[in-house]
C-alpha cells in the first residue's frame, strides 16, 4: 500500500493462474493446455509472417480474422469480437455490460477470476450456490439481477448444461445480459453459438487456447447481438487500439481453417478423458461427468492435498483448490494424450 | 445505446488510431512505425519458437523478458513491467496511479489517448496549455494535482523537454505520480529513466514499436519504484493473467539485445529527420524541433489539409488533425528510409 496508488488497488482480489512451473516437469496437467502442437499448418502461417512487416501495426479490428470465424459461424462480422485471450474479452464484458446497480450472478465454484474483475471494475456480484451434485442450476438464476455469467462446462467441475437449459434461461431472463464463457466447449459440450441470433441479450466467449492448441499466443472471441458488440469496441478503442497482434490473427486464421486437425485432436482428447475416466473409477475415485478437457475427482478414502504433493513430488503436476471447502478434496486433471494418461495411472497406483 | 450497456460506455470518448490502409500505399508516414525491419535476430529468434510449445501458456510474469530489460538498464527486475503495448500499461498506470480526488494534468495538445483512459476510468483530469511555441511548460504544473503525465518528446509536436526540467519537476512536485511517457525517446530525446532509482512517484513508459521496429507484435515496458509496479501487477493480475504471449518476449529479449542494429536503424532515422527537416524549410515550411521519430510541420501559406488530401491521392499518407484548432494547420510526417524522404520531397514540390 502506498500514497500513490489509486483506491482501488488495495481493494483487489487479483487472480492466481495454475503453476507455470520453471523446472522440468514429467507431466503438466495443471493448467487445462492441450497434449497437443498447434497445427502444422498454422505454425507454417505464423512463420511466413515472421518478416519485415512486423514493424507495421496489426489491423486494429482483426477484420481478417472476423472473416474467418463469421464463415465458420455463418454469423455476421459485426456479431464478433476478439481479443488478446478471452480473459481480456471477459474484463471487458463485465465492464461494459454487467456493470449494473444489481448484482451480477454466477456459481460460487466457478472460474474464480469473475470475482477479480468485479472487484476491479467494482461491480456487484453475488453467488450462486451449485446444487449437490455440484450442478449449475439456471432456475437459480431467475431472480433480480444485473446479468448472468457461467462457464459451460462449468471449470473447475467440467459439468455441462444443455442448449435446452441455456434456452430457457433465455427465455426467461431477456432484461440483462447472459454471459455462456464457452473455454472449454469444443470437448464435448454443445456450443450456444447458435442462439446468437435469437436472443439480443446473449454474449458466447471463446478461447483459442484450449481446443485449438494456441494457449501461447493469447487469442479469444466473443459473439453476440452487433450492440452488444458495440459496447465492447467501445471499451476496447478505449483501452488498447491493436491489443491482438499480427502473428496472433494469422494463427486464428489458420486454426479455424484447419478443421481436419482440430477434430482429430478433440476427439483423440475425448478418448483420453473416458479411458481417465475408467481408470480412476476402478482406483476407487469419484468422477464428475465432464464435457471439457479436464476432470474433477475426489477420492473416496485419501486426502486430496496429500495425493497432490506425492503427484508434485513425483513431477505430475495437478490442480487443487484448498477453497472454497466444499471442493478442497477434488483434484483437476487435466486430459493429455493416452500415453500421458497411462503415465498419470500408473504414478498414481504407486501414490495411492 | 442500449439498455445492456453499462454506464460507462456511452459516457467513453474512444480513441482514434491513424489509418491503416488496406490499399496499396506508396509511403506510409503516418503512424510514426519504424522503416526498417526487426533486426534479423529477432525474426530468427520468434521462428525457432514458432513450434509445439505455443500449445502451453506464457510466463504470465515474463521473467526472462524482465531479466533482459533490468540488465539494459542496470535496474531491479522489481522496478520492471511489461505489458501488451504501451498503451495497454498506459491504461494500467491510469486506473492504478492516476485515479485521485486532485485532477491528473496533462497538456492540451498531446497523445488524444490520455483523456480516452479518463473517461474509460472516470477520472478528472485538467489540460495544461502548450505555450505560444507549442513547449510545454514544466513549471504550469506546480498546481494541485493527481498526477502529471506527459509524453517526452511530446507527441504530436514532437518537441522534447530536457533531464534538468523533468528532474527540477520531480524536485517540487513529490505528492503525486509522474509519469514520462517515452514512447518516442529513443529518438534523440534523453530519457529519464536514470531518474527512477531517485524518485519514488516516477514512472516511465517505452514501447517496442517505434525504436524497436515491433508495432506488430505489441509490447511495450515500464520502469518505476517497486510499490508502483506493485500497483500495475495488482491490476494485470485482476484483468488478464497472461498479457504477453511466448513471441512477444522472445522478441523483446532480442530486441533489447541486439544493440549494433538498434544503434543504426536509430542514428539512419535522426539522419532522415535532419535531412527533412532541411528541405522543408527550403519549401516554406515551419518545423517545430523534434526529438521524435517524425517531424510536425506547418506550411507558411497553403492549406493543411488541402496538402494532406493531395498527398493521399498521390498515394502518400500523412497525419492531420483538425483539432484542436491551434494545430489543425500541421502535418505529422513519419520519418522513412533517405530514400522516402527524397520521394516525400519530390512528390510534395508536385503539391506546392
Amino acid at each position: 500500500m502506498s500514497k500513490y496508488w489509486s483506491d482501488i488497488v488495495s481493494r483487489l482480489t487479483p487472480y492466481t493462474p495454475g503453476e507455470q512451473p520453471k523446472d522440468k516437469i514429467l507431466l503438466k496437467l495443471n493448467t487445462n493446455e492441450n497434449p497437443y502442437s498447434p497445427s502444422s499448418k498454422v505454425l507454417d502461417a505464423i512463420k511466413s509472417n515472421v518478416e519485415e512487416s512486423l514493424r507495421l501495426y496489426p489491423d486494429p479490428q482483426s477484420e481478417a480474422l472476423k472473416e474467418t470465424i463469421s464463415n465458420y459461424y455463418d454469423l455476421s462480422k459485426s456479431n464478433i469480437f476478439v481479443g488478446n485471450g478471452s480473459d481480456e474479452i471477459l474484463a471487458f464484458i463485465f465492464q461494459a455490460l454487467l456493470k449494473k446497480d444489481a448484482p451480477v450472478l454466477f456459481p460460487d465454484i466457478t472460474y474464480s477470476f469473475y470475482p477479480a474483475y468485479c472487484s476491479l471494475y467494482d461491480i456487484k456480484y453475488k453467488k450462486i450456490k451449485l446444487d449437490k451434485e455440484l450442478n449449475i442450476n439456471l432456475e437459480d438464476y431467475l431472480i433480480n439481477n444485473g446479468g448472468i455469467i457461467f462457464p459451460n462446462p462449468n471449470a473447475p467441475t467440467g459439468i455441462p448444461k444443455s442448449l435446452v437449459d441455456i434456452d430457457n434461461l433465455l427465455k426467461l431472463n431477456q432484461e440483462s445480459v447472459v454471459v455462456v464463457d464457452e473455454a472449454y466447449v469444443d470437448f464435448g459440450t454443445e456450443s450456444a453459438v447458435k442462439l446468437v441470433s435469437h436472443y439480443k441479450n446473449l454474449v458466447i466467449t471463446q478461447s483459442f487456447s484450449k481446443s485449438r492448441s494456441l494457449a501461447g499466443i493469447r487469442l479469444g472471441c466473443a459473439f453476440a447481438n452487433e450492440d452488444l458488440i458495440e459496447a465492447l469496441n467501445c471499451i476496447k478503442n478505449s483501452f488498447n487500439s491493436y491489443p491482438v497482434d499480427r502473428l496472433a490473427q494469422v494463427a486464428g486464421i489458420e486454426a479455424i481453417k484447419d478443421e481436419n486437425y482440430f477434430s482429430l485432436t478433440r476427439v483423440k482428447i475425448i478418448e483420453a478423458r473416458i479411458f481417465l475416466e475408467k481408470e480412476l473409477l476402478l482406483m476407487d475415485f469419484e468422477v464428475l461427468p465432464s464435457g471439457a478437457n479436464f476432470v474433477f475427482t475426489k477420492h473416496k478414502s485419501k486426502d486430496a492435498m496429500i495425493i497432490f504433493k506425492k503427484l508434485r513430488e513425483l513431477g505430475v503436476l495437478v490442480r487443487h483448490f484448498s477453497e472454497p471447502e466444499r471442493i478442497s478434496q477434488y483434484l483437476r486433471i487435466t486430459i493429455g494424450t493416452m500415453e500421458d494418461m497411462q503415465k498419470l495411472i500408473s504414478i498414481l497406483k504407486k501414490v495411492l
